[in-house]
């Protein structure tokens, strides 16, 4: 006779129990872009409420943001590295096919042999990394999850390009995820249309700048004396069909924002902050009053001063937010990241 | 007042309820492999037990296999596409910094709105994936979970390197994981030591090769009649340390799968199979070896022919056991997957 296997414990409920951020220094202005593209700081004022971006220098990589942000995690939510079980990375800038970046981070923190690994769901990372640590701690798999989004979008742009590198910032934003005796988390409303594959994307693919680069060692390597113009295909940078993305974002995110809140069985007047990714200071306006959000809500406009950090934008706000609101603390937060893919994912939280 | 936060109706109990596999079709034989490097096909053998390794063309990409894989797990499990719930995707070789491989298959499979996503764990990217399903459906956020470890390695490698190239194979392994009325999947023991994050890596940073390209552009534009040789830093290729690599799977692999049984509640005879990540055919024996598996315990060694697929070798794998050996259906297997990072993870699991 075969045993039954044996399963963990579940967690009743899982909570957000602290919060951290890094903010890179390089304070790139409208007026240091319109040098690089045809545009404004008028413009970009306008129609995207951003002022100006943060950075990372050279020396600043995703790791070291990671880094940053976790430990003011770990030290808001009043844990050691050690009671980490497991570290999530939400990330699509770390230079590496292979490890992950999650692994070098928990070795970085004193968090092995946590199991460590990197999410791809671009500024959705976030919210995805949340829903899969609500469910490892609910499920009894883990007990304290480490979730960082973290962006260095500044190596993947190109700063001439006009649809998308404006927009962008670097940073890293950090919560930890725990048991708790009331829950903290609500049903994750998250999904995927890949069908708009296209919409949010690298120029092309690394592959083809691969057989671009073999191309041009043959090239190179032949004993004709033909000059090498330039790389068919250089270092592939992001773009996207902003009008697409503004669209969708604006009709669906409405959309899935009310469905987190009726899967939480929460009001638009029982929020006490709404932290949505910081894409478009148009777009988080026009999902506030899609919302009927009373004016007691508090709205992050974090975009203002740090563009779109994808992945890192929502721990990052809320981070700032906790910590210029103290009075934050116990009550509920809605939160919905969305970005290339397309993927979105919200859920409503309690605030540490 | 306050609501108190609705939260998903958990399940009990988590399953694989089917497997499929996908196996490209350019066979490379040892002696493929002694044209590119200074080898022998008798040496391949006794170090590592590989005879061939299956590649894909360059038409088939990841996408196109793990399509494959998830058509058939879809269809052994007997549901449809439309019923899944979430779509991870096991992978280190999609060439796309972002969106992901998960929400361009989710699309292609007709499994939209599902969640979607990527992570990165390297050979353990199926094991970690397992344990993120599991936990997802215990949890009640998930009803059906498809989970697909799928590389194409042979484009993030130099054929003329010599410590892992000749190990790796390309390929797709894909299973279902639902609710289930026993236990189906036991608690996962997994972890990482980033300590040796260099074990197995990158010959360089993207960043490097970025630089580098950069580089050469401002050597072509400059008026100076320099010739451009060779890029400095080349597209980054797979290298490893495999002797600190063999010692650590050995060893603490060993222990890891002992812990996973433990964790189980299951002793080494209650199993039926051993499905161990395909790195090196010596490292499976030892492993046999120090579990002291009875013979009845069939021992999954597709490695002879697959070569090292990474995400994509347990559950293509378990795939052909479980179809070569119908018998298995109802029986416990143990899985461990274990690569870069370092990263491993371990369960033991009823065979669907
Ligand atoms: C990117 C975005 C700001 C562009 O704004 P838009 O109003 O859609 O701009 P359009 O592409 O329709 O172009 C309108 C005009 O502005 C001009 N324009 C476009 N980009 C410009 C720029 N960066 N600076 C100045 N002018 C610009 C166009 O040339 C066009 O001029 P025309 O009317 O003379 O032809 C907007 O689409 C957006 O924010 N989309 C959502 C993007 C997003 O959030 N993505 C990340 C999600 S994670
Ligand atoms: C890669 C691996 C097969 C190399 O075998 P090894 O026995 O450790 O080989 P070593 O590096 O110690 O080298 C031993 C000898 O073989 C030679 N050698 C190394 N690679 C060789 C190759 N590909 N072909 C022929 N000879 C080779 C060395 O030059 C050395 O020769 P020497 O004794 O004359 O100096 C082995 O280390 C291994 O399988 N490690 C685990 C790797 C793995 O599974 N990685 C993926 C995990 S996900």
């Amino acid at each position: 006779m075969s045993p039954q296997l044996l399963t963990p414990t579940p967690n009743a409920y899982s909570a957000i129990l602290g919060t951290g951020s890094f903010r890179p220094d390089v304070v790139v202005t409208n007026d240091d872009v319109c040098q690089w593209i045809d545009s404004s700081d008028e413009w970009i004022r306008q129609r995207t409420g951003i002022i100006t971006r943060h950075r990372a220098d050279a020396n600043t990589s995703v790791l070291d943001m990671a880094q940053g942000a976790a430990q003011a995690a770990l030290e808001d939510a009043g844990i050691s590295a050690a009671q980490l079980d497991t570290v999530i990375v939400a990330t699509v800038t770390f230079p590496h096919a292979t490890p992950s970046a999650a692994a070098a981070l928990a070795d970085r923190l004193g968090a092995t042999p946590a199991p460590a690994y990197d999410i791809s769901a671009a500024c959705a990372g976030y919210c995805y990394a949340i829903a899969q640590a609500d469910a490892l701690v609910r499920s009894g798999l883990a007990q304290h999850v480490l979730v960082v989004g973290v962006e260095k979008l500044s190596d993947y742009i190109d700063n001439t390009e006009r649809t998308i590198s404006f927009l962008l910032g670097d940073g890293a934003g950090a919560v930890i995820v725990g048991a708790s005796p009331v829950p903290g988390i609500s049903p994750s409303v998250w999904g995927s249309d890949g069908s708009k594959w296209n919409a949010i994307s690298m120029t092309h693919s690394q592959l083809e700048l691969r057989d671009s680069l073999l191309g041009a060692t043959e090239l190179l390597e032949s004993a004709v004396d033909e000059p090498l113009e330039e790389l068919a295909n250089p270092w592939p940078t992001l773009r996207q069909d902003g009008q697409t993305v503004f669209r969708w974002a604006v009709w669906e995110m409405a959309k899935m924002a009310r469905e987190a809140l009726a899967e939480a069985g929460v009001k638009a007047e029982d929020l006490a902050a709404f932290i949505p990714h910081q894409a478009n200071m148009r777009i988080i306006d026009e999902l506030a009053k899609q919302l009927k959000l009373p004016d007691t809500v508090l709205v992050a406009r974090d975009i203002a001063e740090n563009g779109n950090t994808s992945a890192a934008s929502i721990p990052m706000a809320m981070d700032r937010m906790r910590k210029a609101h103290p009075q934050l603390s116990g009550k509920f937060a809605l939160q919905i990241g969305f970005g290339a893919g397309l993927v979105f994912g919200a859920q409503v939280v309690l605030l540490p």
